[in-house]
Order: structure tokens, then sequence, then C-alpha cells
């Protein structure tokens, strides 16, 4: 049985996605689940409450795939690959928090304090895997320090903003979103490949 | 004499940049410059109105500073660091634009048009200065033209949502935060410079 709960944030996140924050209220989806505007209000009191818990939720998801990649036990360039698009595929599912992230933190604060509080721990789960990396023969090592740490804040940039350049400029619909934005955040690290690296990301580059 | 268009258009952008573009009407600008409503609904009919003129504005200001680029006739990577804060600083002056701007295209579809109109033209511009710095032994030869290409969508990406970055995580201000955004897109190019290049850019590091 999929509770109630559940199916009031599956909806919210449909009609976020489909609509945007500013013009859905809760009454909308109530209406959507054919239920009743205080039937809703039980279980969520308004809509940042249900943004706030669907924030949470892509935050659970982001765990599980940074998670997964220190599961692995050797790193391939393709696992990281797939590693990116499967976190572009996570933003698509939640792509109405990208599209309005300004909005978004100003409506509902503890969205910014959530996003600031992973940091540290994502810092350095990357630096970590950019080590491994490095060891195992596929990143250069002569990058300095600062150019590394200025690396995950690019590609916080991009990750978080791919699908508003998407919605200005590309317009590229589901699978095919992921599929472009996956291959931009990844081919940022091209020029940080050794031989071996480039290599391997050159063979990926043939069959496509 | 500045003149009264002139004048409305300073008064928006500090609006707009203050306080976005939802909470601003024509009264309200009207009011910050003591005129009536109709004299300032006779020169432009709408903020939507305004914000298509300054959205010219900055784009004027962007072919500018490229003009420049391309009048310097040795390029080093002192000049370009140069010209990369000259542009955040543009981006920081409109900011509003870019904190909104998912928004800003959806209210004035012309934005949207007019922005993806000047792609052709920048992007022959960004590969001609890239060919030059090749040239001058400060990038390096051995990367496929793709991922040129991709790093103008990177560099785009990071130039028009830094400062919703910035909102988010950073929350610096004015020159701190073109120094801060400034320096995040110029270390972007750093694996992409041969030694001699890299040796220019720690210099300048050790100055920091």
């Amino acid at each position: 049985m999929v509770d109630t709960k559940e199916k009031i944030r599956k909806a919210a996140l449909k009609l976020f996605n489909e609509q945007g924050i500013d013009a859905i209220t809760i009454r909308h989806i109530a209406k959507e689940l054919d239920i009743s505007h205080g039937n809703l209000q039980y279980h969520y009191k308004n809509t940042n409450d249900i943004i706030l818990v669907l924030f949470n939720e892509l935050n659970d998801g982001f765990s599980r795939v940074f998670t997964q990649g220190e599961n692995i036990g050797q790193v391939t360039l393709e696992h990281f690959r797939q590693w990116v698009e499967i976190l572009m595929e996570h933003i698509w599912q939640y792509r109405f928090i990208f599209l309005h992230f300004v909005e978004v933190t100003r409506r509902v604060p503890e969205v910014k304090t959530l996003y600031n509080s992973w940091d540290k721990a994502r810092e350095e789960q990357f630096l970590l895997l950019f080590n491994t990396l490095i060891k195992e023969g596929i990143f250069r090592d002569d990058i300095p320090p600062y150019i590394w740490k200025n690396l995950i804040t690019q590609q916080y940039i991009m990750a978080d903003f791919a699908l508003s350049h998407n919605e200005i400029k590309m317009q590229l619909k589901g699978k095919k979103a992921v599929q472009y934005y996956g291959e931009v955040l990844f081919n940022q690290f091209y020029p940080y490949l050794t031989a071996k690296g480039r290599q391997q990301a050159d063979k990926h580059q043939g069959i496509n």
C-alpha cells in the first residue's frame, strides 16, 4: 500500500516540475489527488513543507549514489561517466528545485542550510575520488590542490544550473537532457586526464 | 543632462537588483524617481519593457569587452584573467537577470531569443581566442575540438549562474563576489595550460 504522504509528495513533485513552485498551491495538489484540502493539510501544512521533504529525498538519493561510488573497488573512467549520468538523472527527477534554486532557498531557508551542511562531506568524497583516479594513472598528478578544490566548485555550479541552461538554451527533454548535460559535466575532466585516461575517453567518443 | 529614460533604467536596475523582479512594479520605480506613474509609462509601458532594454545594455557591454579582447595584439594569460574579471563585473552590475534567469526568460521571451542569437558569434570569438593562446604556447595543442566547444558551454553555465551559486552558498558582495567567481572561471583553464602557461598562472597565485 502506498501511503497518502507518499502520494502527496509524488503529486507535488509532478506539479512543481510541470508548472514551477509559484503557480502551485496545496489546493492544486489536493485536486490532483482527488482528496480534500483538509486531508492534505493533515499531512503537510503548506507547499513549503513539501518542498523541504522533497529536497531531503533528493539529498538521500545523492548520498546513495556517492556511497555506491565508494564501494566500487577499482574505479575506471567508464564508472565515473556512468556515475555522473546517474547524478544528472537524479537532478532531472527533481528539476523544479534546480530551475528555481534561488527562489526555493528564499522561500524555504532550511533548504539553504541543508545544502551547505553537505559541503564538507561531499568535498572529501570528491577529493578521495580524484586521488583514487590519480593513483590509477587516469588523472594527472601535476595539478595543485587549489585547482582540484576549484574543480569541485565548478562541478557544483554546472550540476546545479545545467537544467536552467537547458531551459534557456537547449530545451532538451528527459533522457536527452540527462545525456547532454552528463557529457558536459564529464568532459570537464578531459584536460585532467593522463595519456592513459585520454585513450579511455577517446574510445568512448569513437563509439558515439 | 541625464535624460528621463536613462534615469528610469538606472532606478529600475537598482530596484531589481535589490528586490528581484516579482516585487517591483512600474509604481515602485516611479516612486523611487519621484515622478508620476503616467510620466514613467510614457517612456516604458511596463517592467518587462525595461527588463528587455536592460538586457540589451548588458549585451552591448559584453560586446565591448569582446571587441577589446580582439584588439589586443599579443594575448598573455594576465590579459585573459583581467578580461574574465571585467566580464564578471558586468554580470554583477546586472545581477538580477542572472539570479532570476529562468523567470526573466519566461516573463520576457525576447530575452531568450536575443541570448541565443549571440551564440554563433561568441563561439567563434572564443575559439579564436583559444587558438591565439595555443599559437603563443600558453594553451595545449593536444585537446580535441569537441572538448574546446564543451569548454565554451561550461563557461556559459558558470558565468550565467555564478551569482546564483553565490546567493545560495557564498553570499559575497560586490568586489569580493566579482573576484571570487572571476577566479573560479579563470581556474577552469588551468589544466589546459602548457608548462609555460602554468608558470604564468602559478606566479600570479604566488602573489595572492
